[in-house]
């Protein structure tokens, strides 16, 4: 089974590190097809650095597509252009943060998740809501670490992401945490025992759930809401992005 | 008043319908000044041209900032890249979507939606859940007119949509029914004089709101989701964008 | 355009606040037509008040129809009586508090509402969960201002809604402030200087919100929950509140 | 035990024949009080009559409670000033709307209601959002049937309730029926038979209600939404109904 | 009135305060048949008590049928079982959590819950979920009293719960609290004097509320999700359970 | 990796029909540990057959802990004993009918459930709702096949659950169909095929997901809803059930 694993942003280190994640939890049998987007932010910090993220996303994933990998997994927490990408893949695509919540609501009543900065809380509460699983997230916290501090040993980010971790089981009730950052990657096993509740990697969860899904033959419908883009012309920067007849 | 009324998609003749229904009902004292997107999609059907019109609409608001706008319009009913564009601007940016779900909430119990092909329906579901006003929407319904066909008198558009405005009416319980796309924006009137409820469109509504708005002296909050995007390196195709320090 | 401005409370003074905030947005080709309530409470706190001011706010609304206005707004928090004012209108009607929240959602993703007493909590969240706004509020705080202390400049009652702003961004996380009395209209722009975040009164966005909609052309709709009242028999005290035919 | 029985319109055929539908399921030693409205409509449909019923409701539960009444009963299926009677109330106010839905929810997994007029319908869509058990009703219907047409044997009027219950059981997945209207207290007992569902009288309901209310010594909390009404003036139509010191 | 309670867990001497608790409420003419259970749990606590209280619930509804009871409570404030004994019944079957939950909504806006374990939160908050009642309830609070420490006067426990109740209603603003265990019945009439707000015992609030739909003549609705059960084979330890042909 | 698979119902035909289905999509170095419960139901067709199908599987689960399994799946769409299976279980508890709701959430925006009696409706209904999926599901509808219909080829099952997809997707806009019963698990492959929508197979997609949840490292949290059962005694038929000290 081949996977493709895009990091939607443009940071390469971090792109690495996801992949080293993703490889570490993949089967046996699983290739991992590491990208990094080509055009674009550094890092995915809040509304607008999501949009830009986009064209090289879907640049990464038409690529991927036309490779003939069997799913994608968008390693942004944000779940950056997963609908488009959708519209244009046949095997399933999966979030990073929607994995994670799917995968909190499997083995907590209740959990909470730990994000970067606060202008991301949001973006995942919109997700949650759209999702649905809002009803049994108890609370989306920020450490505020920016995105490329937790590529810098020296920023002290662990420990702000562990401290509230700490509060919200103290106070939210969280019985379970998801890691708000493709970035916390490498954390969510020590920072589990360190708490005593199932910390939750995003990534992990992604490229499992792709291998799931793969192994049981489900794709992306094309009947409605991710059917193939229309064939039209697009102008300008963006012209070579133009969907073709198929 | 300086208004940016802005068609994410790259099609003159329908910037200039969308121009002119804006002039209809804006002040005297109201400037409209239009732009049409200068890369992206012909057409926003879905979301793959959701996404790729992003880059056009944000560099179309960052340009109208520069110019010092008071406030900016968004001319597409899916109310593509609203929060982005939000992190862009001082002052208040209002979708068409948007206004057309607020006003007919304001003059009706329950309201409809008519838009053109099946594939939005997701998106503007997703956005109503998002806004809280699903609550007040008996029902989205497409047409199945393409995008580009309202620009062709010869369609039979208009007949359609027609047909599915009845049609919420007497079964849905549609006591207000919105137009679903920007290229609709020229058959409000008639439309609601054929069916005796009232039928809105969304880029009359949305001028005027963004104008009520300014009127008060309300700007977008920079404090949370909508705060300026981070300083940061972009690359690629797209390196232009980078946030910069203000 | 005249736009009628009720303020469903007796208390004179109030209205001439009320009006005075209401002219200093207003449209320069608008009248705002301001009238007290000729019966009932002298302020309205609770849902007995709120019960009883409808009498005299539906007299006003239906004399200010036959002296053929364009729209009204109903001066108070609650949106007292506004579904049914909205049976005797032919055009717009617009409560201060759905205003309030309306506008607070186009320019903030999460907003709070700072309100008099603690006996209004539960009207206005009844209200918001009936508008779906509720998804947008993330707190309704009392500062326990009896709303005719707000008459008196001595009571200390900015003091205490400035601390509740406080509080609501510092702890529940508001991107804006909407003030809960129609009695505050004079503090938002001092408030917003002072908390760095806008503070929305909801006259002004109702007037404006109700020449943003007579602009657009939209009236209520009178099929449905906003059909006029039947014909019938009133008796008592209330005799002469009977519809009659039209 | 006492229970003041309210019909908040002034038809006395109607009260007269709620108070029997009381009295046939009333306890041995509980005392029904009815009382028909001193002021206002005839019969309630919609909005408008609503707001005008209520100067009337309030003068009976006030007079009722100087009587010193163990809880009163609110006959009109729009729960007509349900709160404003608590403020006003030492013991449990039941309206008959809400009585009927909790029943309903007891004994059925999913209800529909079949109601008068279609005008109404926005009533109690309202009213069950609010109460939380929109979640449990399937359908709210209308048999376009006017109230005082109930008080007519030859208007057809059960054939059209009794047409819009089988279509709830057939179309909606009703597992139960509640009667949208005082008036058809009658009419349960013979439609459940005729339609192998339980059909549900909200008179009924409500009276049982309110003595295990009353029996379990619950009374209306006085903290928070149904504090008594704060002391003050009151001018003109209404001046009577001012609160005093208690 | 021939009314079956039944505790769901082993534990007599619990019965026995139960009972006493709803002899105390019930009408002159109702006779109460208390039952404990006769297999399973001493105490419920939890989701694994809760289903293996099952079978010795079920078998004394049935045994209560052939018996002929007019309507069942079901003693557990997890309301163990709630929907499986519909099936078996012909009158109402009312769980004591669900009873607590209803009565709290008509005597106030906002109440909350305070139980025993935190365990037992996530069991009480699904079910309020379930019913609809959660847009009422402001907070489920544990007081980490175990079950049977209730029957234990040198426990401590009446403390505890009292100082969840005083948090409750400073800090979540409850209007009335409901206690969260049918072990906590004898403690409501203190606690409500001790708070000032009404305290809510669910034993006393189901046993009326069975005594009221059975006075109004309804019954369990055996269309759809309480049909009686489909006969068919059981096998093992309890193949005496399989349901026969009626 | 040893994943036991527990049919609640005891009849071995099924088994052995969910069991290949199991091991058709298991990883190589996967094991599948088919259990048939001990005792109970020979199907499990609404609330009664899932309450008394609890013990059963719940000595199922506990079995295959003490031989070390890594996780398990409950083949019953009505996720029978779920939260009381995973106070048992160290690792992760996946149910067939939350298995295929997440997975059709992943490939589809709107996706349908096609169930057997629509007795078993309310029970799914409730799942969607407890789980947050019920925004994403357009439909529950029954085929009216009884469950062990499925295991006689003559039955003409197969026409009329293939009837059931078709009206999802003409009617509802379903973009993906999740089968409502364990004993289709059969079927999923032809039906995708015959609809051209993704048809899911609940029993592949849970034992997926419990070898991507065990891959990833992630157990079943121990705070909260969880926590193993507290030592205490159990009496009669059930006394072997009792939590030991562990």
């Amino acid at each position: 089974m081949r996977i493709h694993l895009v990091n939607p942003n443009t940071t390469v280190s971090m792109t690495d590190k996801i992949a080293a994640a993703a490889r570490a939890v993949a089967r046996p049998g699983s290739e991992i097809l590491a990208r990094t987007s080509a055009m674009g932010p550094a890092s995915i910090e809040g509304y607008y650095d999501d949009a830009l993220a986009l064209p090289g996303l879907l640049a990464a994933i038409a690529e991927a597509e036309s490779d003939g990998v069997d799913g994608h997994v968008i390693a942004c927490f944000d779940d950056t252009g997963l609908e488009a990408a959708r519209t244009l893949a046949r095997g399933p695509v999966v979030g990073i943060g929607e994995a994670g919540f799917h995968f909190a609501s499997l083995i907590a009543h209740r959990f909470a998740v730990v994000t970067t900065l606060s202008r991301s809380i949001p973006v995942i509460e919109a997700n949650l809501v759209r999702y649905g699983l809002d009803r049994r997230c108890c609370a989306v916290r920020a450490s505020e670490v920016a995105v490329l501090e937790l590529e810098d040993a020296a920023s002290g980010a662990r420990g702000r992401i562990s401290a509230e971790i700490a509060r919200s089981v103290a106070k939210d009730g969280a019985e379970a945490v998801v890691l708000g950052c493709a970035g916390m990657a490498d954390l969510a096993r020590a920072l589990t025992e360190e708490h005593g509740v199932p910390v939750i990697d995003g990534v992990a969860s992604a490229v499992t759930l792709v291998e799931a899904l793969v192994s049981t033959g489900l794709v992306t419908s094309k009947h409605g809401a991710y059917a193939a883009p229309r064939p039209k012309a697009y102008t300008g920067l963006l012209k070579d992005f133009a969907p073709r007849e198929s």
